[in-house]
């Protein structure tokens, strides 16, 4: 143990930060150009990464060139590539360099802004970019701080997944009967992209009096395009909408956005205030504490991530990103029709097809079997859905990497897997 | 908008990935040169940050070097500076050059590990990784993989801060009377860093069948030190246990550690199984999916960030760090004890060191103004707790950049201001 005044460990040091974080980059950016090569979907066999690492830490530090070098033999065999253009399966989450570069700036800062005094430009910029944000979906003035609203970002979406964890949230509220019950409408679902009826469901909410909750997970990335913002319409009627950059609009996981009409209930659901973090600016009421929107204590600046997203890009080639994939899917759609042997289950409204082989008597599992010879190619990855008792497949489209000519290769792979198996 | 064929909009194109990249991080190192020339609390008012920036988002791209210029103009005098070698306040959040490359390899492969397939290496080394950190601390094996138990990393504790979270993740138990009541033991109080006795409080609970957890989220990672571990002692009585290696173990935020005894207990409770996401080795159970040990769905692969911290520092240096905090602390402790205007209010265990000066019947809220002269010289951020109703100042030492000549500045500050106040 050394003497603290002599200290030698500095593990913050500006020289090996800038070397050793180019080395890294270097790393990744050679990972992005070989994407291509790796099977899509990994063909490890369970526990097999602990047969490779030692079972305890090691006692003195390995140099970094060995720690990458177990990244590229032991990890990368083991990863499902999601950034691989050929990744089709689930809804994809999009990386870009300008999300990273957000990543990156969020990482290096390293502030926790749980309330306006501990980085007051970690609260500000997340206000106003929720507020941007909210005016590219045309969101009404009620769910925007210029408005009467507000919004906030979190690490992933509460309430759709989970709508028991909103009834937590606001637990208080329901036990003083302002809010009996919880209404969830989505914009495009998880297994077939559907879109509830927003007018409707707004006004038998607003009959019984309940919280009607918009999920735009998925699909609200789109709505930043004209002629898609109708899928939205009605949200007037919500007390709340969620979307989820991290899914279609190019920034890094994780980053969810969620606005609300009367923050002032998730405030008093959810505030704390011990005294070690009592200080005038919160007394004054004149600031937002982002801690009491949310259940944990601690938080990133994750709004610098969906800033630089918007900045770099701008809303112009965030627009061509998702109308690009849309075109893709459009396309894919087409050439699945003209396949005889093929059929569209459900209408496509986003970036997402869901289709099957024509179902025959004696094969029961047919599109099950297609499914898995696709990904069992390493070629492509693609999953599945179950819709109305009916087995589909779904061709997410929208990776960041993906081109034309991957959708392209993905059909004939489907095709040619088709073929063997209807021999 | 252009064919989707002639793709023009290219936001992850491995070389501008690579340029763009290292300006960010030649970035960050010159702000980690100049860190100590910033007042490490801030001192713009509410609303300063929308003065500065447009109201709507761009509709064109704009270049890295405008956006960066804003991080500098506009985003960094408004930061509190967490990663200042003169932050003492709250507890730190440590960054270091490892945490942040894990974040980097994090966030470029980019993939959500919900359950075992959709990235086998994501789930595989977070296992591995929950098991090096378990055998660090010598929890029990009934605590790792290894043994009978098992552990998460998870964003955020649930538990110490909001217990009613962990009554909200145990409901279903409680319904069945499995589970009546929960005590939560803290090892490392953000107040003061007390040390509840974890073995008598053990007692209690096996007698009442209480779940008894403890929270180390701070504490925890100095356990890691031979000469500290008894501080956990009777950790064996326990259910489950936390610690966020963000605060003082050299990882970027976030990264908290769960260990529990019987993971079923949190499976059979969070535990989704939507179609879309069945496969064959979920199936099989002979792998874990951590989407069934959180309440959120998506989950990043934090895992390697805590790797790479501990591969590239190795035991001995994370040892090291937080021996040389401690020993900071001590000398800090013995200066305000040789100050006779000066009293220590708690023992100190780790490197928060509680003090104040004497009070004066005249003088009811000199400690609240001396913290307010410390914190508005911009050359130190100290915070303030409340023990049993005396207002006391907390010094917490343990930014990764802080050494002693840091301290000693901070102790002769803290006695220039005194000296002012009592003139």
């Amino acid at each position: 143990m050394g003497s603290a005044s002599r200290k030698t460990f500095l593990p913050l040091d500006p020289m090996t930060f800038s070397n050793e974080s180019k080395a890294v980059i270097d790393f990744i950016a050679d990972y992005y150009k070989n994407l291509e090569k790796y099977p899509v979907q990994c063909t490890v066999e369970p526990g097999y990464l602990s047969a490779m690492l030692p079972e305890s830490a090691p006692y003195c530090p390995e140099p970094l060139q060995d720690i990458l070098e177990d990244v590229s033999n032991c990890i990368i065999p083991g990863l499902t590539h999601w950034q691989s253009p050929n990744f089709f399966a689930y809804f994809h989450a999009n990386a870009s360099t300008a999300g990273f570069l957000g990543e990156m700036l969020c990482s290096g800062f390293n502030v926790v802004g749980f309330n306006w005094i501990s980085s007051p430009a970690a609260t500000e910029l997340e206000s106003i970019v929720l507020d941007w944000m909210g005016k590219m979906l045309k969101l009404p003035s009620s769910f925007l701080f210029s408005g009467t609203g507000g919004g906030v970002l979190h690490g992933s979406t509460w309430f759709s997944l989970s709508p028991e964890n909103l009834r937590f949230v606001i637990e208080d509220d329901i036990k003083s009967g302002l809010v009996p019950l919880f209404l969830c409408a989505t914009t495009g679902t998880t297994p077939s992209g559907a879109v509830d009826p927003i007018a409707e469901l707004g006004k038998v909410a607003m009959e019984f009096k309940l919280w009607l909750h918009i999920d735009a997970a998925y699909a609200g990335s789109g709505c930043i395009c004209p002629e898609l913002r109708h899928y939205l319409d009605g949200v007037e009627l919500a007390n709340s909408i969620s979307m989820n950059p991290h899914k279609w609009f190019l920034t890094n996981m994780d980053c969810c956005c969620l606005w609300i009409k009367e923050p002032k209930l998730l405030v008093d659901s959810l505030s704390t205030d011990p005294e070690i973090l009592r200080n005038n600016a919160s007394k004054s009421k004149a600031v937002v504490d982002y801690k009491d929107w949310q259940i944990a204590l601690s938080r990133r600046f994750r709004a610098l991530k969906l800033w630089v997203v918007i900045r770099r890009y701008g809303l112009a080639n965030l627009m061509y990103h998702i109308r690009s994939d849309i075109a893709m899917a459009k396309r894919f759609e087409a050439l699945v029709g003209e396949d005889e042997r093929f059929e569209i289950v459900v209408a496509r409204k986003f970036a997402l097809v869901c289709f099957r082989l024509k179902p025959k008597v004696e094969e029961e599992d047919l599109n099950c079997k297609l499914v898995e010879a696709i990904n069992s190619s390493g070629r492509a990855f693609v999953s599945h859905a179950v819709l109305s008792g009916i087995y589909v497949i779904r061709c997410a489209i929208g990776t960041t990497l993906t081109q034309q000519h991957h959708v392209d290769a993905l059909w004939k792979l489907i095709q040619d897997k088709a073929q063997s198996l209807l021999m």
